[in-house]
């Protein structure tokens, strides 16, 4: 599969760089020296001037696909974050709506033109879609998965396939197919995972929107990583047919696809492309919700008696359970400290609640068939076990194998958490029955789990002062590894991300809140973007 | 239990009359017999015209709730369909209710002093709740249903409560506990189940508006069977929480709660009131849509170039699998005559999708634990199973014990029905994309399953001559079972009913539509009603 990755690579004009022996940690600058002025304008823009020039005709969809998959291919040169390039599907669609533009005079759609980059284990017709099994290599799509139907009638190009773990269940990017992926900023650190091709494709600029998937963290690990936006939409909202992985069927932890963007602009687009398509007309299970657009439909969220928007933001800087590294929680600090004083935003604490239970739930139910899908998958070739893949199966105490009225008896426990989690949400400062979102380190709100509709936002350039608290004692044996993990240059230039949560079916509004707290913050363009 | 339930027939004041010890086969005239003008009056005012007397004070809560407390024990000493009368919480509440109205000058909530009746296995604070299993009597509420709890905000009373079959899984009611639940229209008939006891309740008029539970019928069946609107909602829409049943915290199959009600306008006020309430806020399972009110916010129907509504109608008569009586396919041809000819309204084919594969789905998925707590719950007492228990658990060819990944196999069959199904509905005369809605029979209907959103219609009064086909060969086992159970007078004076499904979560629409089509085809008021 390397070598089927390796000659897409070499099938792209013109031919990507090879990027030179030495590297630093931080790879990315290379791009800028590696690749013409043209590649580096292109494939800078923000996702909205892309979409307008290539709407217009200002930029072909040729010229645009053929800059991402020039800078896609170095990226995997450089990161190890690609199964494959697409290079002749892809510039033939470029061609096709090139063409299309000239003679309509008018774009296909919403995406016209864009390069999209895609997950590996979301299926894509006659292509490999191994889901990161060696044993599952060779399998092909019988299909274009329902998601990429949509966004292929909007507009889309498909350009690059990215990489995922063994299993999809780290948040890391490695697997015996392909290897392991890094992160861009720092090669010695992970991209996060699973959507981690994802991540450092999206970090380097290789590509301005990619489709990741998301359970536990599998979008917004990544893109925190990588320092660019990902959504986690709520479940039910996006089409998830031709997708390939194990327990399909289960329904007590319900996965989500969504996407990841270099723009907050490139991920609103992405939702309203396809919600605006009714995907519940053809996957049953999704729910009706027309996409909300704040733009056309006016704000989302409160108003005050002034007539300008209001908005109440929980803050949850840690968990109660694993203590977040220095810089996470200066992080914090430093958007309160920006958004404080502000006289539309006010902000509560966000107490921590019962997070270690959470945690104890949802690592039970994960794998209630004792883990025997994922094994079977990965003996079935004797590829071995990856670290990772041992800590959630073999190592995970919560995981037995369980009956069916076991499962039961567990998901009722999970309701009942989701139901107190509600309830916790709606008492504090109870005035509006809670806040409107909550922001807070991605650990600790991860282990909230089940809230859902999730943006990462990158807060700081790192490698500042971010000094360990002297004389801290761990809490537990978790938060110790984490505490043990941290030293002072062990994360630079690592970027430092936060994640806004919303309730459920409140996507539109957390995006909006998220627009509405960067324009108060000053913090409109992610400040990584200026160093590329 | 059953002295229990008497005693609570006796504390009613003015006593609740006994019947004659001769009684017809049809009980529907009785209580006009034996009731005083004043309650018969109140009982068979539209439900609508109750709430405007009560909000204004043109009558009392206190009045209304004795009224119905009368007929309703009356129903209940008829066709056995009450496990208690609740006169002492009903009337103080409904002084409380009525010194509300005097002291504020305005009603509570949308239901101010309106009676609502329960099927027993919703729960009620401090009360018994035994979901029709003879071990779990003595079990107490710990506190109010959710449901119920926001019923109360909205100012509805409390008064009655309903019988159910063991397991709740019968299209019949009948326990050990309380006994067999029969027709008001023909007492050697069922009245349907699981919600029978609503649905004889409401039948005789001993109550307006009553709240029943469904997966396959539950609700549907005994409205069909009493001649009264039953509303099965989509899934997810209203609460779930504190109502007793087994295998809770199972997914694959999902049961709802929804209204019974003797008019449309009653199943309305009901959604809205919950809806309104934004139980989401409470239920996080719940999906946050506003209840769409087609009379404040204009028609959920498709407007023509001549801005009148249009409907278009799939008509499915017959399942291909088990052929319905004569009268019900009488039934369907007469709705169609009737409709047939309005320019606003277009009627279309509704050819059947392979019912007997959702039937075996279905039938495998209820206890994919083997039946195990069903089992266990009736054989903790040492009660019999009844027929249609084991109809269902024992004698049912497609049940088995199932492991967890079994039950992940037979959902993705599910799903890929649903798929299947949701796709042939799409093709149906796909200019518009399939029918609006779909009206037929209800087992052919029932077998589609997952279809939600549905309403029950009366169609016209019974004891016609409806003559089998001549020469008619059954296709298969179970038709010739239904075929063989049909004799012209084994049903006389049984209601014919039909229903009427949408798309899931267009539940406004499917109520839209079916006032549209009673207007169209003049029939306001239920052809029973005259009867009574």
């Amino acid at each position: 599969m390397q070598d089927h990755r390796d000659d897409t690579y070499a099938a792209v004009q013109p031919a990507i760089p090879d990027p030179p022996k030495a590297l630093p940690l931080n790879v990315t600058g290379l791009p800028k020296r590696l690749l013409s002025s043209e590649v580096i304008s292109i494939t800078q823009s923000p996702t909205e001037s892309l979409l307008s020039s290539l709407a217009t005709g200002k930029l072909t969809s040729t010229a645009v696909t053929t800059a991402f998959l020039q800078r896609a291919g170095l990226a995997g040169k450089l990161t190890n974050c690609l199964t494959e390039l697409l290079p002749s599907r892809a510039l033939a669609r470029a061609k096709y709506l090139d063409d299309y533009l000239t003679q309509h005079k008018k774009p296909l759609g919403a995406l016209h033109g864009l390069p999209i980059s895609v997950k590996e284990h979301v299926g894509m017709k006659d292509l490999d879609l191994n889901a990161g099994f060696v044993s599952w290599v060779g399998r092909v799509a019988p299909d274009d998965a329902l998601i990429l139907k949509l966004l292929w009638k909007a507009g889309a190009v498909f350009y690059a396939r990215t990489t995922e773990p063994q299993a999809l269940m780290h948040l890391e990017t490695s697997n015996n197919i392909y290897g392991v992926t890094v992160n861009p900023f720092n090669t010695a650190l992970t991209p996060g995972g699973s959507s981690g091709g994802e991540g450092a494709l999206l970090g380097l600029r290789g590509s301005c929107l990619g489709i990741g998937t998301d359970i536990w963290g599998s979008i917004r690990s990544p893109a925190a990583n990588n320092g660019v936006f990902g959504f986690r939409p709520t479940s039910f909202r996006l089409p998830m047919a031709g997708l390939a992985a194990t327990m399909y069927g289960s329904e007590h932890i319900v996965a989500v696809i969504g996407p990841l963007s270099t723009s907050l602009e490139g991920i609103k687009v992405f939702m309203k492309s396809i919600v605006d398509q009714q995907p519940w007309l053809y996957e049953p299970s999704l729910v009706p919700l027309a996409w909300r657009d704040s733009s056309s439909q006016g704000t989302l969220l409160r108003k005050g008696a002034d007539g300008k928007r209001k908005l109440r933001i929980g803050v949850l800087a840690d968990d109660g359970v694993v203590r977040p590294h220095p810089p996470i929680l200066r992080g914090i600090a430093t958007l309160v400290e920006k958004l404080r004083g502000n006289p539309d935003i006010e902000i509560v604490e966000f107490p921590p609640y019962n997070h270690a239970e959470a945690w104890r739930i949802i690592s039970s139910l994960y794998f209630p068939d004792g883990g025997a899908e994922e094994a079977g998958a990965i003996d079935a070739s004797g590829e071995p076990f990856l670290p990772l893949t041992n800590f959630i199966i073999k190592d995970n105490p919560n995981m037995k194998e369980m009956s069916v009225p076991e499962v039961w008896r567990l998901t009722e426990v999970r309701d009942k958490y989701k139901s107190d989690f509600t309830r916790h949400w709606n008492s504090i400062n109870t005035t509006l029955a809670g806040p409107e979102v909550a922001g807070g380190s991605l650990l600790a709100v991860e282990a909230a789990e089940q809230r859902e509709g999730m943006v990462d936002v990158i807060l700081t350039p790192t490698g500042e002062a971010d000094k360990v608290e002297e004389g801290y004692k761990p809490r537990n044996e978790q938060d110790r590894y984490n505490y043990e993990l941290y030293k002072l240059d062990t994360y630079t230039d690592a970027p430092i991300s936060l994640q806004l949560v919303g309730r459920r079916y409140e996507d539109e509004k957390v995006i909006e809140a998220l627009e509405f707290m960067l324009d108060v913050a000053g913090m409109g363009l992610s400040p990584v973007e200026a160093k590329l």
